[in-house]
């Protein structure tokens, strides 16, 4: 049976990615070895790695007044390297919209005088805070861009003078950014990426060396930064893997062209919530997200009910997140569009059998 | 061409693994999906998780006073971890048997009264010093168990009363360690255990929650242990392409079976060049590792002639690494008999053809 797997992440990757990393598995590039063995410092992998790096700068304009890195940890480990490269003041602000967002806030306090400019808990993180004020002197504002768990995102970025950060854990490569309007961004891979174990890091090159003397090396920007993120071995598959998925964004027509598809899938489950008296979604419509999609039915039991059945027709990983329940498609990238209609005409008789 | 990867790390998987990644990987244990998209909450990865940390236990006679930990960030991110989790008193004591050594070394000097107890420097690391005297009252000996670049490894633990932490990563799995002799032993996956982008951290539980308060979260050993290796997202294919691994070598015998082969495996190759007076070892006879076998020829020329045509023969990454130069074999578990004896018989020719 053909799987659709709407997992928040890690999450589905694109087909022709998969089978282009199986038929090489054995031997890449004629070398006779696996991309899952093969010596870091070996011309195979170091062209790997520079391609990556290249596609993505090329995929989201990114500049050479930014460093684009390869590391390890996940957005958690970000959650402190943030504060521990960027507190130069001692002083930052955050935007609090969902769970990651406010871990980033505990993790970040731990290292200097950090503000909650703003938080949308008041209402169950459905919205996202608008017209926020922020603190003068300060050393960064961190957003989540969007928000996995509540499904929100931000339609429009804060004004702020200050250097705005980012997770974009699971929006990135979903929309055209200006990445000049951030000092940093980043994002785990297992969204819109790749596998899982690799960690994207956007750097403007000036916000690099500054970090305070407790920064652990392996969480400094310089030292992957000096090294070409080759400063200790790297997750060279997962990369790798990266590498594939960027060609075929590429291929795709980049991401301009990805955001059109991405805005078709969520307009259409959207419009077929929005239509059923039968399901809800909770979110501020401006704030909707395009990549995760919240929704219950009337009752718990039918939310389960939904879950279960829906898995048994190859619609899998649809269960909420378990601090807030109910269901959750989660439709990055690489999620096809067929997936949302098989979806949505999933729901249709899920409403009719069980109104 | 059937080719023999002779690098230090990544390094060689056996086939069998290779091979049934490769066969699973469009859908994993009939779940329509490959593990390098599943959600690490499904129940396909909970198994493998599982199952890497049961395996790993029974393979190293883990005992339940130990957390088995699976980690990301490499070695590189253990050498701050081990000071930031163990120093209580602040004092802790090293060896330095080698780069590594002395990195981790210099890594943990960050964050206590941390001393250099012996030093293998004065003879280019080319042996393991005996009879170390440790201080009193320090909260660890920090050990490399064995030593990649160097060739050397412990044949014997050093005495002491106070906690001993190895960095195992090049010779974990490889030879029959007892556990309970160490308060800490971790290793990047990428030598023994399976590819990049995975640490094992194996860690004695009562030194678990001692942290210093600078500790990043992400670098605390609770954070793992309480969350089962699933804090966040994991590594997920990394994890299960060891538990292949740890499968492989439980049928072949375990741990034991294993030590005997890479034994012989070694023996093989040391007799060649001790037999030679083309080639050259310069390590100290008792203290060579089993892994990592660096060799010369009488000059720099003919070693990277030696180079060269080993890999037009199948015989890559044989380069010395770059502090040292000369060649290096690093030939672990996944290293058959069969790619030692052509290495030798290479060996063989072209000393003949350059005498």
């Amino acid at each position: 049976m053909k799987v659709y797997n709407f997992s928040a992440g890690p999450s589905m990757l694109a087909e022709e990615v998969k089978l282009a990393a199986q038929r090489d598995f054995m031997s890449y590039d004629g070398s006779g070895m696996s991309v899952t063995e093969m010596s870091h410092r070996s011309k195979y992998y170091q062209a790997i790695n520079d391609e990556a790096n290249a596609l993505l700068r090329e995929l989201m304009d990114i500049g050479n007044d930014y460093e684009v890195l390869f590391v390890q940890g996940g957005a958690s480990q970000q959650f402190e390297a943030v504060p521990l490269n960027l507190l130069v003041k001692g002083r930052a602000d955050y935007i609090v919209t969902g769970n990651f967002a406010s871990k980033a806030y505990k993790e970040a306090k731990k290292y200097g005088d950090i503000f909650e400019a703003a938080s949308s808990k008041d209402a169950k993180y459905s919205y996202i805070p608008r017209d926020v004020s922020f603190r003068d002197d300060i050393d960064y504002v961190h957003i989540t861009a969007n928000n996995t768990i509540f499904g929100t995102r931000y339609a429009s970025l804060p004004q702020t003078q200050a250097t705005l950060v980012a997770d974009m854990s699971s929006n990135i490569l979903s929309e055209v950014f200006d990445i000049n309007k951030f000092g940093v961004a980043y994002a785990g891979a297992q969204k819109n990426i790749g596998p899982a174990g690799l960690t994207v890091v956007i750097v403007r090159k000036e916000l690099i060396g500054t970090h305070l003397p407790i920064c652990p090396t392996m969480l400094r920007y310089s030292t992957q930064a000096e090294a070409k993120s080759l400063y200790n071995t790297p997750p060279c598959f997962a990369v790798y893997m990266a590498m594939l998925g960027f060609r075929y964004l590429k291929n795709f027509g980049g991401v301009a062209q990805m955001q059109k598809q991405n805005e078709y899938k969520a307009g259409l489950l959207y419009d077929f919530i929005d239509n059923s008296s039968f399901y809800n979604n909770p979110v501020h419509k401006p704030d909707r997200s395009f990549m995760n999609v919240p929704f219950t039915t009337p009752s718990e039991e039918k939310d389960a009910a939904f879950i279960k059945q829906a898995a048994g027709s190859g619609l899998v990983s649809l269960g909420g997140h378990r601090l807030v329940g109910g269901m959750r498609a989660s439709i990055y990238n690489a999620m096809p569009i067929e997936g949302v209609k098989k979806l949505i005409s999933f729901m249709g008789e899920f409403e009719l059998n069980n109104k």
